[in-house]
């Protein structure tokens, strides 16, 4: 049953070489894999702005600037990344690069950051999402948290059926949203050349403001280039796309950039015009659409497709946490799981692992996770800033033909990023301190995983150990409880493989039973022997360990194998498992996990 | 460290021999056991004035005769009880009285409705005790979940130390509450008698009232009757007490009746007297104490020892939902689990159970459980009706000497109850309907695990069924996933029981690595058959179940039994776990439960 409803939810299981049908065209690969960056311009010009009007009205100007710089920002690094995918055309992440020009370490810390920051990706955009739709439904604003947890499993459904599915599914939104922005700026445009929007809605630029400082305008583009997080997914998941690969991702990382820098100089510019300020209630794309359009289906239309889009942009966590994961398990860095692909060819236990963590993380914040935002940036620009310089360490020490420019552009890059990074750090300390908590401890823990995967492998491997000892003889345990079929049947098998000794074991609480137990064995089996232990605490495990443990050690002199033999009957129905107390489960786990002894389970299984 | 948490929790563990100690005696008893019906006088009388104050203030003169109704059935019923006590010397719920006189589905209905009615109490009382307490702390009051499962944890742990430990620490509000009300009310009486309060403060009784009904009436009736739920408490705790444990049972059963009385009468002569009315912030008994004391020192303290009981009152279903459960175990209704004994000798299982129980109750109803209180209600009254039948039951069939006052007693019993129950079926059907549905199906779950207990006992008797057959020989069939010391280990093992075959299985994922592996496999071990199986789907279980199901049937024929050796390896630390596909595990279950093969599990401890 179990497994007809998984195939219901992620659709029949998908043989291994299939997988040539699972990989991406660019149109579905641009639709998934930038909608992270894509969404961003719904909220990047409006944090622009915020901080800036702090200052005055006046200094909206400002933004004009201060977007030039986020479009040169976004420049260098769609360069870049361009340059990341032809090296590194097998999935080069901020963590591949990180680690194989600057060492395990910052590899590392660039992994480590972009693990969470995929986690953090899905509970932020989601609860936005959320957040769009229930205030628009206000009925629904009680049900935030269930809302956008139901998204997250629809997400994690719609991944586990596989990367072309959902891409065929999500493209739709993606297009639409990019047809509704187009649209908006068009008319938005039009109507500012036609002089239809007066002049005197907002200041010229180059006006003098009284109060703004260096402080402020950093502030400002430092909250602006949130936007740009998410472009180096892409470079992220090359794997997933049609060969050949590095070409097509390359192409569609430049489409990407060329869509999102005409968005976003848009929209700046457009809010620009009409003189928008932001307002606690009403986003700035809702302000200018209403201008534009009045509250009309264009408006509804921008409104819908936004939440939609906001949504949808948590599938680019989707798309890079598995592959990611899949990296850093190759290397030994964390649990091997992350490597086994499902049934529809994707690594399902990343997508699972992702959608757990974020539906946590939604639930313990209350589906409220904008002050998230800021630690989620710089949890991007840190692994930007490192790949960047992995990249620059690359250039200098193989020095290709034409290294050059590739050299400076990298080296723009990086120091962009870095300036990036040190203005969180500078203007909202209060809010991302804790990476510089978390980021070691997850760098810590990678390390101890690889240190245990390395000693198992090399207790494991047959040449570099002294060969295990012969076994001499046997010696096998049967713990019963009554004398029924169960028990009949264990010692029917014991007896089968004619080991040296066999010793029944009864654990009695009380003195009578013991004897008249004794008696009916005496009379049953007078040829086993048959030893009984007094439990004056009414456990079972304890004294049977310690026996257990004795005879072991005796055993062990002569080089003898103890093996116990547990009787356990197996109701017809899985259900009725509960109408027994299990302590034949608990009493292998312990022998086996506690003492060194080989544990053989005889299944006694029941007809009705 | 798990067992030492667990020693600091609840105390070291006692041995059976110690159980003497864990009687009560008649003073703890009576704290433990009556908590329940003792706080309900502090909403008791107030249920009553609810329903008649809807007819308008002049009714309240009613209060004084239905409040001589509720003494009469708690008469009634305090004397049916003593004498199911004599009766029924080792204890006898309703489930006992109904199912040994009416037969055993009258004794499932009342067991089943107590079973789920303690689980209410619980939830109940632990929500309303926290009420009181956040209505007086405000700051608290978005803490009710939390501030209520910690009490339910708190009372759980305090009953899984053992009954007299927690009687000791429980006997103090209880008394202390007592001594409050008995305060309380004698002063109140010597105002009103030195004629202290104004006697226009209240109709005088008799006065007719317009729009009064006999509907009205009986739904008051009703409403004050729920205060005389938990008396049926000590009569199931019978095996609790010292000896002679009948006589202090019925001793202490008095006494309860007595206090309980005194106190209800009082409340409700004094509300009547003050004229006071039920108001939707503040009690009826805070009513009373700021018009007797004004708001000092004896105002709060009456108003925390209230809480404080209201909270306990939860106590009494955790003395009495274990012995019930081990009735009902006892006769193989619910699963055996309930048998046990824990640590401290309760019946740890019956505890933790119904503590997990009404955790989710109090989280379903965000502790907002006061529309639980008719269900709950119903679920006494019900089987009240029964036990008192039985006893009539009884006493015809037995006509011992004397029989016919007890006769007497036990039907006004029966009759009072019946009515009472019928009077919230008539007069609040809309709350508790659905006790119609769920006891029907708690009576069918009933019989069919004591169905599933009966089959099982059938099959396994050896008098009873065919001999197992011989086994003539054996095949081992050894899952392999590499040539590695735990395989080699394992591999030893198999060949120590010199078995008729082994067969090592490696389930590939790709041609290329299967032609590897039995290369490898023919230099390593080139006497041991090597059976490779390709799996498309990447699935391990799905090949090795089918190879296995094959080599079974054909072993079958030849009376031979089929092994599955698996080789396991055990890291070091427990967590180390987790980093390892616990595939040995899945593929164990997945045998045992669906294939009629041994599984042997052969441990290779890893010593790093």
């Amino acid at each position: 049953m179990i497994s007809s409803i998984k195939r219901l939810l992620i659709g029949r299981p998908l043989k291994s070489n299939e997988i040539g049908e699972q990989k991406l065209n660019k149109t579905k690969a641009l639709a998934i894999l930038s909608s992270d960056a894509l969404s961003s311009v719904a909220y990047g010009p409006e944090q622009i702005l915020i901080v800036l009007v702090t200052v005055g009205a006046a200094a909206i100007w400002y933004s004009i600037p201060i977007a030039v710089g986020v479009l040169i920002l976004l420049s260098a690094l769609i360069l870049s990344y361009r340059q990341i995918i032809y090296a590194y055309p097998h999935g080069g992440g901020a963590y591949i690069v990180s680690k194989s020009n600057l060492g395990v370490n910052p590899g590392l810390i660039a992994g480590g950051s972009l693990l969470v920051d995929y986690i953090l990706t899905v509970a932020v955009s989601v609860s936005a999402g959320t957040d769009a739709i229930t205030s628009a439904f206000p009925t629904l604003h009680g049900f935030n948290v269930e809302i956008a947890i139901g998204f997250v499993i629809l997400l994690t459904l719609l991944n586990l059926r596989g990367v072309t599915e959902s891409a065929s599914i999500l493209a739709y939104p993606v297009y639409l949203f990019v047809l509704a922005l187009f649209l908006l700026i068009g008319v938005g445009i039009y109507n500012v050349t036609i002089g239809g929007v007066p002049t005197e809605a907002h200041t010229p630029i180059g006006t003098p403001v009284a109060g703004i400082s260096l402080f402020i305008l950093l502030r400002a583009f430092a909250s602006g280039s949130s936007a740009l997080t998410g472009v180096e997914a892409i470079s992220n998941a090359i794997p997933n796309f049609k060969n050949p690969a590095p070409k097509n991702a390359a192409k569609t990382l430049m489409f990407m950039g060329i869509l999102l820098a005409i968005l976003f100089s848009g929209i700046v510019f457009l809010a620009y015009s009409y003189g928008i300020t932001p307002s606690g209630e009403v986003t700035v794309v809702s302000q200018i659409a209403e201008e534009i359009f009045g509250r009309n289906f264009m408006y509804f239309f921008i409104q819908g497709t936004t939440a939609l889009i906001l949504i949808l942009a948590a599938n680019t966590g989707y798309s890079a946490f598995p592959l990611l994961a899949v990296n850093l398990a190759k290397d030994k860095f964390i649990p091997r799981m992350f490597l086994i692909r499902g049934d529809r060819l994707g690594y399902s236990n990343g997508i699972i692992i992702l959608g757990i963590a974020s539906i946590i993380l939604i639930v313990a914040f209350h589906a409220k996770t904008e002050h998230l935002i800021p630690l989620y940036a710089v949890g991007v620009f840190l692994p930007f800033t490192l790949s960047q310089s992995g990249m620059m360490v690359k250039w200098l020490r193989e020095k290709p033909e034409g290294w050059i420019p590739k050299f400076i552009i990298n080296t723009m890059g990086a120091v962009i990023c870095l300036l990036v990074t040190l203005m969180f750090f500078l203007t909202k300390f209060s809010q991302v301190w804790s990476i510089l908590i978390f980021l070691p401890i997850i760098v810590l823990l990678f390390h101890r995983i690889r240190k245990h995967y390395e000693a198992v492998g090399e207790q494991l491997r047959l040449t570099t150990c002294e060969p295990t000892l012969p076994i001499e003889g046997n010696v096998m345990i049967l713990p019963v409880a009554g004398i029924t079929h169960v028990v009949e049947n264990s010692l029917n098998y014991a007896k089968s493989l004619s080991p040296d000794q066999i010793i029944a074991v009864y654990v009695s609480f009380d003195r009578e039973d013991e004897k008249r137990f004794e008696e009916k064995w005496k009379k049953w089996q007078p040829d086993i022997r048959l030893v009984t232990l007094h439990s004056p605490y009414r456990s079972i495990i304890n004294p049977l360990s310690k026996f257990v443990n004795t005879v072991e050690h005796k055993a062990r002199e002569g080089n003898y194998q103890v093996t116990v033999v547990i009787p356990q009957f197996i109701p017809k129905k899985g259900w009725q498992n509960i109408l027994h107390n299990q302590s034949s489960l608990l009493i292998r786990a312990f022998l086996l996990y506690r003492r060194d002894v080989v544990v053989t389970t005889v299944p006694y299984h029941l007809k009705k």
